[in-house]
């Protein structure tokens, strides 16, 4: 349900396709539809891609063998995708020389930039945001130097974009002025790596420098590091679920470790919210450090009351619906002597639909259950996302045009809380005209058809 | 390193393949090499078999297509598995008529059985265990009814087995005398199932009835199930690291649910091993039961300071061996927050080798943790295990001709402890003498060449 | 329709895999749907086998690094095999060692002997016929010397077989005492070979040094054969259908190359069987040599008048039944300019449904030809037969039932004409009474339940 | 060795895709790496391409199940080809709509187009010539008609073209000037077909109309087809190896038949230089037409006396190149008492390096032949094609700097002959100045940097 990619970049002293296949690894849990690198060396861009986990992906690639100093690579989560040709980095030859890039976000007005494209006689492969990227800045290195030629598509562009990217044997990481998705800078032991999560640096033993700047371009060498500020919003717009879902809790995004504030998140919920209880249960994994938050702040004893069969996850192979279905069910199973008789706090970061907790406190209940308490990590999310997913409708959103007891009733719960705005911006510790809460209030930081623009009056680019 | 298997057996007045299936997915974590079934139907056996995961193993079978109301499968670890053929429910056509068989365990004299039976004329394709189980089983049949047969089999085995076995359109679920492995009874829906654990009677929606008694024979039927008690012990060798490790915590075994026992470990080595701190950390997954105990016995707050990347479990596909040793490596990421500046507990199920445990206890430090105190939810492992695996020999434990202070150096704890033998006795809740514990005390329920045998003189079989 | 395999076996100086290898591409001909090799090394038998070409079963598997001197191997046909635990050869471990097995031929009584072994206590793990005759044998070598045991197992066998085998590190080639199917001994650069044709020394650069007797068991050595004559029939039986279709054009048997036999029945055809016409056509490839002998002895001149797509033949991986039928049908088309407006004489080597050549002619006659005139390089085939084939029968057989002249009209044809037997025994050369003639003449030299027996009052085996 | 491609286009009432794949199957000899077909259906092209044979391309797709009346197919022959990304046709997505385009032939000046595009702002995925030609197609189509276009597109473009190619659901086949390489239209049961050979209308039942004409554009639709005569030559340049090698013999291009060529070939063949021998032997199967004629004309009878091991064609899976490059040298097996002891006249269509025919004599030595005399049914190559094929060069040519009795001398034949240009063009029966006879002449119909250009007075565009 929810879509995001992981991109990665480095310039080293030796050949970087095992270490972009070590940092992909490490930014698995962003994409695991398709992963994809794309490595200088020879005089041309080499293009490797496929479908799958990273493994899987690369699984006929002799990767120790691939040459190159210079590379970027690619996870890719989407239900849309089939083909392996379909997957990133996109590599084209164009006038101003190879280039592949790799991108993180979704740019909102890809289409009718590829209708102005296609008027002034463009074609298309796949018809993908990524290739209008690349025909704009193509055509914009045909007059301009390149510094102007990024600025030139910045400002073309609408949405949320972290990309890498690479123009013959230069890369570049490059972040949207409004700084919505996580971009990084990391030392490694021979090289600079630019990377979505600093996870992908500690996987390398490197050490994180510091974000991308909202705005900025970053070209990466092997002994060293260049930046242009070429953009500046007033107010930026960092995506508040980084900090609650989408990051692993091990990564830093601006300064916050993300289990830090996922821990806070549980506490402030506590606070917020207290009951009284026999046991903290986390939804695994994504509930858990939450819950450890809310135990630890509460004094209710944590306990693992749901186990999780991790092998039910793959269930893109299985051989029919019918028991594709079954076996979702099947992903966890309840401890008896922890739920039977007690009184639950189940404590989870987000509802989206409601469908999989609605289940959970159905299982919870037939085993026993006396009580169960729903606490959640994010406020009610009542509104579409357009910078990581473009698919989801409000009336897919339970909350969304419901009132929180009306929700508490539709999943069977007897308590329902969710942490509030504020207490959500004080878990994260970032200005709350600084992140983006379009999801959980309706108001976004891009105009967008239809929806109300944040800040409106204030939206003004500085150029540098 | 640690070998296991898993067994299913069930009747059903429907086709059963679905849930055999959803069964071995249930029991997925006793093994992961490969997968099969074999179902009764029109007049013979058919067996499906494949190698890896469940999903993997029946990849190309429609198993929703597959007719027969009777059948048993099997989950397979081992390290030594290549070919499908290989893989279980091994089957064969007898002078009684079709017999396939499912196991879990290791007959510690079939070595001595095969050599008797090729002498005798037997010809073997594979030299397996369950080849020289069947070939005894249909040589007995010639002249016995099937309990005696069974029961003068049980009299020529000796070792550990929980077997499903189908003769023909019967099956059943066969247990040895000392109840060395899990094996159970339920009740589901249209039919009766025997599996080595109950989360495969969970995953059916089904109940649990009772375990498989020692010794006991177990014939189902859609309607109900008929018990032959063919052997007694006077003392059973019930192995307790299914507790401590290899079965899930959802499971109920001999009436002990897994996880209590797991969080009682975890108490009761916080009593017997108290220690001034800043976090109890689980190693994920296997030590965060243990940990949760700790933690709510000592005081000291619980955090989820390793990351595991789940994704790296899958290293038998990585392209290269240089690359799989760099990436096991990463399987765990310091969360730096929770490490850095403090006094860590580090809780863990066992210690075989090692090596992993050091790794991690470096990882640590070098992240900042000030101190790194190791508690371990099991004694000292100081002898091989030959009832569930036969590879591990004395110089592979670390424990084996160390003091525990000599371990804490070489794994560079600050400090380290093992639950003690009776502290283990009381998490588990049943009498010592019934427990395996050749592990750890070096003495085994089974006379083995070389080793000690316990309670000899008390070991006789009381023929019902 | 037609089923036939092919063995080969050598011991030798060398590791023996690739030449194993190339001496079954060279007997691919003779079996299509798996292919295995049995090697002996370190002490035992391994063995390696794969559905489909030769390529293709093997394709895993680095036959370059397989180690060992001595070995046999398999070229399968039958549409039966599903699993390459089917292919051949067939390898078990029994009380005199191990063996395997690879053979061409019918074992007749195979079901009976299966129901005899399976009451002395045999299990089955295929129920196929080598499981039988190995079980015989390791039954026999209990309690005989090696010779003495495959003189029983000859005894007991009916049928046809061209068996090579090995026993432990020794290895043989052993044929029927009526020769049904062919087995020649080679001598290739270091060391001997055993093979279904001449073809796969040919392959190896190495000699033919002769055929292997009927009733005759050889073992080769690197530097050697040694011959036991073990039993002796008065008149043979060689089946007369390897010289007409089966074999290699190229191949050598009982010193009559069949290239000369195939154009000897062309112009024995032309002689019997004149006709007036303007172009000899051959049924490619089938047809090819037969029509070269009928155009020189008839002085019509011969043209390629039907094109073969050769890509059809791999018709096993098309989409849909429907689009291989219609495939089928593209197999071959004709020449414009040779078939309009001609007397076309249409030459293959036998009919046996008859729809493909009645397809041919309506082909023929559709893109204009004249007259078709059909010359068959062997009598009407008008009974099954059992040693090579078990599933034709009578009514499949267009010339069972009916006249010459009723066929004739069934496939359409201006005329229509079989070389007679007479014919065809003078075309091979070979005495009438030591060919096996079932499928034309209907008696056949073992007794087959329901069929007549040729030579009855003179069969007999004169043990040696 | 030698290069080509084989294209086809319908446009029908019913679905197409089954009928494209069959038209495939009998154009499979011009192209074996690749196939794909692109099918318009709900207002798109859809694409399906793969590697390998037509039935390996396709394997995963279910060609019954594709909607669509409109459609075109390639199949592929490179070694160039390594991705089914780079198989044809290629689809792009351009401002006049979606452009699906087939390709037999080369661009000789596609590079010096491509930097063109490219310097205009074109970006290339590929950077191959189909995509220079949609890319050109495109650009005109902004400001021009359709034929206006095309028109423009053929002044662009030099080398030979029979392209088909749809833009949206409009279906076209187009001839480059010269008429190098063919393409026919033909009428099938519910539509028209435009295909490289006749035999893929054959396959579908149809009839063949007649060529499509150098220069000639043409539309099909189901229920017929236009014609649009776009460019003019005084003199055509048709490929003459089409008809020694290229096309099935059975296909009719320009009216004659190709099989009737090959015979005339080597009916001239014996007639410009005959010899006394025993055997006519072709080299199976690109001689036996050619040897076929000789054979009538010189009265010496025919015979197969190398058998072809049809198996080993399939040398590209093959597990090591030791071993494929044996397997190579076994494709052919002389026929003993045909070649032992005679004089052979050895027939083949052409000699390109020589490599193989010297292996064949030396084969034909070793097994006896008292004399090989080698005649050849085209001239001397002397000379590289760069219309079908780019990579030889002169001195991979062995009669390029040789006397034809210093490649006698060199293959170790008896006697060589070639038949002369003069015979040749008899035997084709099309003027000589509307042959391409470059590769034999070393005079070439197109302007190539560094050869010499044929009739260049002459040359000029007519246009209509």
């Amino acid at each position: 349900m929810r879509e995001n990619c992981g991109v990665v970049a480095i310039a080293s002293h030796n050949n970087v396709a095992e270490n972009i296949y070590i940092a992909l690894m490490a930014l698995q849990h962003r994409g695991q539809e398709a992963a994809g690198m794309a490595i200088y060396n020879g005089g041309k861009i080499n293009n490797y891609k496929g479908l799958g986990l990273v493994d899987e992906a690369f699984k006929g690639i002799n990767i120790s063998n691939i040459k190159g100093n210079i590379g970027i690579g690619h996870v890719y989560y989407s239900i849309k995708i089939s083909s392996p040709e379909n997957a990133q980095p996109t590599l084209l030859h164009t006038s101003a020389g190879d280039i592949a890039i790799a991108h993180n976000g979704i740019i909102t007005n890809s289409k009718q930039l590829m209708e102005e494209l296609m008027e002034s006689g463009h074609t298309f492969f796949y018809g993908n945001e990524e290739e209008v990227v690349i025909y704009l800045l193509a055509d914009f290195l045909k007059f301009k130097s390149f510094e102007k030629a990024v600025k030139l598509l910045m400002k073309k562009l609408a949405g949320s974009y972290s990309f890498t990217f690479m123009l013959n044997n230069r890369v570049f990481g490059l972040r949207d002025a409004l700084g919505i998705k996580p971009l990084c800078i990391g030392k490694i032991k021979d090289g600079y790596i630019i990377a979505s999560e600093s996870v992908a640096i500690d996987a390398l033993g490197g050490e994180l420098v510091r974000d991308v700047m909202p705005g900025e371009l970053i070209e990466i060498f092997p002994d060293g590091y260049k930046s242009y500020k070429l953009m500046e919003e007033k107010y930026k717009a960092h995506c508040f679920f980084e900090y609650v879902y989408f990051a692993r809790a091990d990564s830093i995004i601006h300064n916050k470790e993300v289990y830090k504030v996922r821990e806070k998140l549980g506490e402030i919920l506590a606070r917020e919210h207290p009951v009284d209880a026999d046991y903290v249960i986390p939804i695994p994994d994504s509930g858990r450090a939450h819950a450890y938050g809310f135990s630890k702040a509460s004094g209710i004893p944590l306990a693992e009351g749901l186990m999780k069969n991790r092998y039910i996850a793959r269930t893109f192979i299985l051989p029919t619906q019918k028991l594709r279905e079954k076996l979702v069910q099947l992903k966890l199973n309840p401890v008896k002597s922890i739920v039977n008789g007690n009184r639950i706090v189940l404590v989870d970061d987000s509802i989206v639909r409601g469908t999989t907790i609605k289940k959970i406190i159905n299982l919870l209940k037939t085993h026993g259950a006396k009580e169960v308490h729903v606490r959640i990590g994010s406020p009610p999310i009542i509104a579409p996302c357009y910078f990581g997913i473009d698919m989801t409708t409000r009336d897919q959103l339970i909350a969304s045009n419901r009132s929180i007891e009306e929700v508490r009733k539709k999943i069977n719960a007897d308590s329902l809380a969710y942490i509030s705005i504020d207490g959500l911006v004080e878990a994260i510790g970032i200005d709350k005209k600084n992140l983006c809460l379009g999801c959980v209030t309706g108001e976004y930081p891009v105009k967008i058809e239809g929806e109300k623009l944040r800040f409106q009056e204030r939206l003004g680019i500085k150029w540098i």
